[in-house]
């Protein structure tokens, strides 16, 4: 099938490459076009503007955040230059509120569209292993199902409304830090009387948690290794203000999140921002003044 | 062998019904008789009082909470009446500050003194795979191991300090709460826009948080149904106070514990003392009113 | 002095009011005709658009929020039709970013700006006796001066930026919100314990407390009184979003203006929007259940 | 009047000069016998036993914390050695848990019992000028009352129930706790964007908070001025806890008591313990990392 794909950082690049692997016919765009030599090695056909990657069956598209969305979309047009027929599948992590605008604003052109956004980090992507939020359309989802499966060993449909697929990716999200925040709270708390977090971390994370999420962030934690950031600390609070902003707009009270936005801004004012966000460890053991102690 | 149990809970009887089944004369007490009948009919001897039991070379207790354990060891004598061959072997969830009291205490009268919290619950402990924190001195800990092997499916050996072993057993504790607490408020977020816990926690427990913890937990606030209770509220409330207590003796902040604590005293305080401590769920709903709002 | 003034809420009328009594020629413009009439008679002259009212040599400006305060001056271009030599005096509780922006706009336009965001309800504005903080290049304050003065009872000085003023102001609104909520959990705590909240904050609010701040809200709180509301929910609710913006910007973990938040969030949830937020004690009291339980 | 006075601290010292000036002949005893040499230079006899000081019509004290009245009254049989006529008026802050028990110990020997904790420094106290609250029977109280206004400079008489005066003490100093953390963080936020803490709550303090607890921490918190302590961290760190212990006991959510508690235990992390609890305004900063970025 021919199909566009814009955005190609390590998510979206890795994404696209499976697409091509597949066997589609992938036109591929990014604003900087560095990224674009790899993928044009394995057969991806390179263009120099969004809408003349949008000019297949399917336009996928993993643009950083709300703004790089409203800027392509938007601001430079993209969404009025698309051709009736085209689906569009956003796999960004976006606001609830873009979400809505974006769904309003495809369906105001006759546009499909479909919510896509995804868990999992770039080396999952590379493998065709993430796993894939799906809001829209049913009949849409099933049309892009196939190339869906390029990309994730499972497609969660979820209904409809498009943003209630990225309401589940926030939430996740929000559950990740929540999970992060906990380890980093816990094994504060058992160094202090004096167990490390290398030992406390392995028995839970081989025990009650013996989940992804937990022994990821776990061995990251229990090393001390913030760097390089898997997940970065800039995208983890902009997650969690994410959540913060759908809680607002609900009147949900979420005081875990605030809590995390808490803990990712001390981390944050000390000026670290190429680390990973689960250096809400070392803000947890500081507070607490560990290293000061010997503990 | 010749083995004292006491303290026959839902979690002390499969305990001890365990060690009969493989093959250890057991003698068991109960402060109330009731629970000692179904061990007597698997061939366990029942005795009238806690010394009795403790006369055997290895004593295996198993009590609810600090209150308990400091009626039977100090305000009852029994540690007076020990002999000194004996080694004690303390399953209960007990606070820090008692941890290193009792290892006081046994190594003041000469007795041998595990510490060997469980995590695993009534079923998982009558199917003899709990998990054991075991701390202790080694060739104690290598001594009572193979018992240990009959109640659990995974010894984890936690060094020579016995208050170690509870340590982590209040931070694994604490873990718990805070996952619970993380999908309570995630799901209320999800539900405010539209997609129901039970959908959100299907997906999140069957990818990233594919781990006991969630699944358990989750389906339970996905169904709404916190009774009967698997970990009765009072009992998460009193685990995050040792947490609390564990934090105050060493200077550790610990903010997700505070916010844990009020969450479950908001529960408690409705005067819910037979539910599930995942209820907190419900009050992470009902402070955005989404009952109310039909949401 | 000829000048004008738009905005004219309670507390925009009220200040109004006051320049014409002390013998300024006040020309006036509210987006909804309705509180023209009673300045109209005090002799006030009426317009029928904003840049009429900007034609003297000052403008005052007493606007509801960041969004009526961008709309009045970029999107309607009033910014762009004043004349060089006008004097803007903002009083609106405004976001630190927007007061930079402004600041930053009338610098480019050659036009004098003061943020001179006030203290005081609209009964204070009445009575001429309003704090007010006041920033901008000080001889331009020097000018205003007599101005202010006729509308509070004391200027305060804060520099040149006019974001001083403005984050003043903003930081002050979240200590009041503060002040509210420690009333409010106190009081819930003492009712529990057989101290009604009009006992104890009687004692606290004539001693210790004996504040402004803490005797009328306290009062509200004491006699369960939060309709007519004087500063609405959603208002506090804004406020605290400002303080909260502003720690964004700086990177400052505030987990007090968190917890406000979540606080408000959960009155705002139950759908009571014409309420004060001193409501803050209501829901602090019903997390307690205290009326369940006849407290 | 023949009275005694136990307990000569600080603030015992000052309140039990101002008994000796009114005229009473006053009987003093304390622990460790160094504050006893200026009271008897004013005329007190001094004892060497606490059961000696409890034989005049009224025994005064002003103990410590919990552990120092249980100590004294129950422990050493103060108590039991008291003659039946005699009044006990406590002026200790103590838990409410332990005030119950108080009242009943005395009741059940037929002592007549007073609860009443002050508000108010040494200096206060020495001036004749604190807040007296006072539960207890009121002919009890009217008798007591000439004594208690050499005291203070009023007494709020708060009912029957011993526990209610200090229900009220608890609350009201968790009120402080609050207004210090509010200052505190609001004081970071406006460091932050250029405005001294000084600037700051110099306008706060002069008008919307223009009260006592407000000018007094405020002043140390502008000036960064921590030791020597007004009132030292770990008696505001007790008394947090006794509002936490007061709302477990009833099951009231308090979070920003929590929120004070985690404040309070990162000051003492870091071994600092001889320091005005306002330093709570040096963790809100640190938390910023306000000096390592010269704000």
């Amino acid at each position: 099938m021919k199909v566009g794909f814009i955005g190609l950082g390590a998510m979206g690049s890795a994404m696209a490459s499976n697409l091509i692997k597949a066997g589609h016919e992938v036109t591929v765009w990014n604003r900087s076009p560095g990224p674009t030599a790899p993928l044009a090695s394995l057969g991806a056909k390179v263009v120099k503007s969004a809408d003349r990657a949008a000019q297949g069956e399917m336009l996928f598209s993993m643009l950083a955040n709300d703004q790089a969305v409203r800027s392509v979309f938007f601001d430079d047009g993209l969404l009025d230059g698309m051709d009736k027929g085209t689906v569009h599948i956003n796999h960004a992590t976006i606001s609830v509120a873009l979400a809505g605008e974006m769904a309003a604003a495809h369906a105001a052109r006759g546009l499909d569209y479909v919510a896509a956004p995804v868990f999992g980090r770039p080396d999952v992507a590379a493998a065709g292993k993430l796993n894939i939020l799906a809001a829209g359309k049913p009949h849409v989802i099933e049309r892009v199902r196939p190339l869906l499966d390029a990309m994730g060993s499972r497609i969660w449909p979820l209904g409809d409304a498009p943003e209630r697929a990225n309401v589940v990716k926030i939430a996740g999200n929000f559950m990740i830090g929540a999970a992060i925040e906990s380890m980093a709270e816990a094994s504060a708390l058992t160094r202090a009387h004096g167990v490390s977090a290398a030992e406390f971390l392995d028995v839970m994370t081989s025990t009650l948690f013996a989940a992804p999420v937990y022994q990821g962030y776990g061995k990251l934690i229990a090393e001390s290794r913030y760097t390089p950031a898997g997940f970065a600390l800039p995208l983890g609070y902009k997650d969690v203000g994410l959540a913060l902003a759908a809680a607002d707009a609900t009147r949900v009270p979420l005081p875990l999140a605030g809590l995390l936005r808490d803990s990712l801004l001390e981390a944050l004012s000390s000026g670290e921002e190429d680390v990973d966000w689960s250096i809400m460890a070392q803000v947890a053991a500081r507070r607490a003044h560990l290293d000061d102690r010997g503990l």
